[in-house]
């Protein structure tokens, strides 16, 4: 069974199941649980999101002895969920799919608030920055990060993942409204990648970092040398692609 | 003091202050306090808004002893505002301003999240309606509240106000994606007034009443003849006007 999910991480401790407290996770295998009498069923996702990261495109897969088709499945889980887990999509698909591994690229978009004043709508969903920004420079520093690069500068140092190589095919910065977006669809992301790269990128955005710097960033493999991490409540994970 | 505030009403009980729990007049009036060392100054709303009811230009006004420029009062008072109440301008006035006494008109938008799927990021502030509704019906219905009529009809019973006639200046309703909005310009709202409208057009745009029912119904002053209040969390406080 594959799934596609959306949900809003404000209340959650993340994805995955931890000993204490609400997970994605832990509230998606409650529901299937409930479904099957019972009986404990793993949910793999493309991939983890932590604490206050949205998304609205995740897929998840699970197998199930039950023989219910897809429309049906939509609507028992969806009624099982709480209201900020839904489904959106469901397919019935061979059963060697996995989630994870056959993932083929993934989009994430980061949203900054750029206004003088809060906005109480969307405080949990874009990154409030009151600061003046050149997104020209942004766009030229972006620019750097395309194709493939081994990206320890833009990783967190928890990482435990050996290959920091990776592809990023698009990268897209634009304004709607007040809100700033920042597109980015790629092979695959590090833990926190698009977290310290908006960080990073904001610098240039201020005038802290000239866009060629972020060059040199990749270059010296250093997360030292690249900016803060982003917060997590801008960061959506928008799409997962896979072969057809 | 005027001032044109924004807050998300999901976590409170209302605008007025209660003896128990949390309220947007409680808040600001805390904030205020600590802003005059310790003395208790009213806040006077355009009006009250009711518990999950949110506000994009809520109106309110205060008087204070202090001289303290406007764009100072909206720095410091937004540093003491909780993450959902924001001041989007402030604005000297003269002492006899009153910010319910002197209103010329308000605007009232009512969000519907019309799909088969609920939205984890609007659920708070949409009504998720996941039902088919015919838009020109619900037109043809709400053309019948243009003016100026006895809103009996439209009114909770438990209004304490006499006069029940108001006049309804601009109706537009209009599809934003997969979202409805009702949008409401009058003179004057009386208690529950849009979320009742909202709910008998509801009918119409189901097919449950004709458009022209909404004449008979406005004729009988009688809320039994109207349909069900709509929920709170889709009504928003758009846009108080006052004379210049």
């Amino acid at each position: 069974m594959k799934c596609t999910i959306e949900y809003d991480g404000t209340h959650f401790l993340g994805f995955q199941v931890q000993p204490k407290g609400r997970t994605v996770q832990g509230e998606i295998e409650k529901a299937i649980k409930k479904l099957h009498k019972g009986e404990d069923i793993r949910i793999q996702p493309s991939g983890r999101t932590d604490a206050g990261v949205h998304a609205h495109g995740q897929v998840i897969h699970f197998d199930s002895p039950l023989a219910i088709p897809s429309e049906r499945w939509m609507m028992a889980l969806n009624t099982l969920f709480p209201d900020d887990i839904v489904i959106t999509e469901v397919e019935i698909v061979d059963e060697n799919f996995h989630a994870r591994y056959d993932v083929v690229k993934k989009e994430y978009r980061y949203f900054l608030l750029n206004q003088k004043n809060r906005n109480v709508f969307r405080k949990d969903h874009t990154y409030y920055y009151p600061y003046p920004i050149n997104l020209d420079q942004i766009l030229e520093g972006a620019a750097y990060l395309l194709g493939t690069h081994d990206f320890t500068s833009f990783c967190s140092t928890k990482s435990d993942k050996e290959n920091k190589i990776r592809t990023i095919e698009e990268i897209e910065i634009w304004k709607d409204g007040n809100e700033i977006i920042f597109r980015f669809v790629g092979n695959g992301f590090l833990y926190n990648m698009v977290r310290i790269i908006v960080g990073t990128l904001l610098k240039v955005g201020q005038g802290k970092l000239a866009p060629d710097d972020i060059k040199l960033i990749l270059e010296k493999r250093d997360r030292q040398a690249a900016g803060k991490t982003a917060p997590a409540h801008g960061l959506h994970l928008w799409r997962v692609w896979y072969e057809e």
